[in-house]
């Protein structure tokens, strides 16, 4: 089964067990409609990736610690979208979750993702405890405070805002965790994958910021120009366009450098450099990885 | 150390761990102010002692599950005050996270509430890996769908509410945890005080119906006559204020009676008599327990 099929099955499989006949219904559907049709599942990929790239062997941890890290990052879109942050109207060329379901659905929704995430852990790794504490400290790392995502996005609440900080805790803290799980749920060390975790998400971030700068809205699938219309730090408006390119390649080849020694080295550095491709606007071009 | 010292110092303990420097300072705030000084901490006093009566030897996991409790109740607490459901000025006698910190930070302050309950216990309960999942799965089952507080809460956007599920999901849930969660953290068997956990999350219920519309504001440290204002469901409602004492009666007789066979059943049963008669509002009294 390809990578994409079994988070996709994986994801399903973890919200049925949780929106089945006793739920309110309409709760159900807005957690359905945050989390599907798929979105990119890059988090989970990695997290994948790196679990086999490890040698793992037991598929339903691998499952469940990918799933945790998507369900977290679509809870954070959920909430990212409503009106008291950045009002987004669409989200992957549909309405956003309180667009479709009104407000009080979309908190809803983002709490029940987030609750979701930890329970799928603690059903998926009960066979393994070693394994279930240190994924459920990632993924707390990864979604809390001081390091994570409601980290990251309150960073925008403060006057003064320290920009590694920023980036690292809304962006970098899913990938660093997408990359440490995938270590963990295979039994393996996860400190040597955290710096390869951090240079792909600082990769991440700036392709987003190019993609809001130079792509099109139905490209990308949500509306274009956001950092500007929010006065949010970008790459582009630092480095400009090329500029930032330039910096997405050299962190790219800087996050292939990182991959610890391990049987499946050179498959992730693949699969990598195709990943990164993949995230440009078509009109840019990537030269190396 | 008595239970509420020793809740407040686990609470203090949990928040400084994830509030450090690195924390976003106004979300480290908006966090503490959330959660102190303290409200009735009846959730984590619950788990504190069926846990006691359970005859529990290690106090830093049954203090990690009390902490999860009441930080799951916390975070609902602020994200039920948004403008979106309840538009609560007030809460605990004094501005409601959202406004002494605006929006933004009130919908992310109960996110990270929510993942550090789901921390702390996989901090605290590290060394007993069994207890950990079953904790775990108490937590999530109470805070998310279908059965938690985030289907509680959102059975109030539905056109048709089942009743039972409505206030089981929105209060019965955390008390169910509490109790079964003591129960856990003691290694004991945590079926038989679900039961017991339900009829004292049913006279919780009761008790606030008829603080709602018989108490005052100062008395109770929020807004009153907020059920007939919101159109909710109420007890009093539905059998008047006198009718409500009497059914409020009834259920912590009930509860009382479920309580499972164990050490410390004397000392619970004083517990929750005392507890149920602090519920009310003064000019009304209380006859049995």
């Amino acid at each position: 089964m390809d990578a994409t099929t079994r988070i996709e099955r994986a994801l399903a499989a973890s919200i049925a067990w949780a929106g089945g006949l006793d739920c309110p219904p309409l709760l159900a559907k807005a957690v359905r409609h945050a989390v599907f049709p798929k979105g990119s599942r890059v988090r989970p990929r990695l997290c994948l990736a790196v679990a086999s790239a490890c040698g793992a062997s037991n598929p339903a941890i691998v499952d469940g610690a990918a799933v945790a890290i998507e369900l977290l990052h679509c809870a954070s879109l959920v909430h990212d979208d409503l009106p008291c942050f950045d009002d987004a109207q669409t989200r992957r060329g549909r309405p956003s979750v309180h667009a479709a379901f009104g407000e009080p659905l979309a908190v809803l929704a983002g709490d029940a993702l987030i609750v979701l995430a930890f329970e799928t852990v603690a059903r998926t790794a009960a066979s393994a405890p070693a394994a279930m504490a240190g994924l459920l400290l990632t993924v707390g790392r990864a979604g809390g405070m001081p390091y994570g995502i409601a980290a990251g996005q309150a960073w925008e609440c403060e006057p003064a805002v320290d920009l590694a900080h920023y980036h690292r805790a809304k962006t970098g803290a899913l990938f660093i965790a997408a990359a440490a799980a995938g270590a963990i749920a295979a039994g393996a060390d996860a400190d040597p994958w955290r710096d390869f975790g951090d240079r792909l998400g600082q990769a991440y971030q700036v392709a987003d910021d190019i993609r809001d700068a130079a792509g099109s809205p139905e490209d990308i699938g949500k509306p274009i120009h956001q950092d500007a219309v929010h006065g949010r730090p970008s790459a582009v408006t630092r480095l400009g366009v090329f500029g930032a390119v330039s910096w997405l390649e050299q962190l790219v080849a800087e996050a292939a450098a990182a991959i610890p020694a391990c049987h499946g080295a050179g498959d992730l550095r693949c699969l990598i450099a195709s990943e990164a491709k993949r995230l440009l606007p078509k009109e840019l071009s990537l030269r190396a990885a």
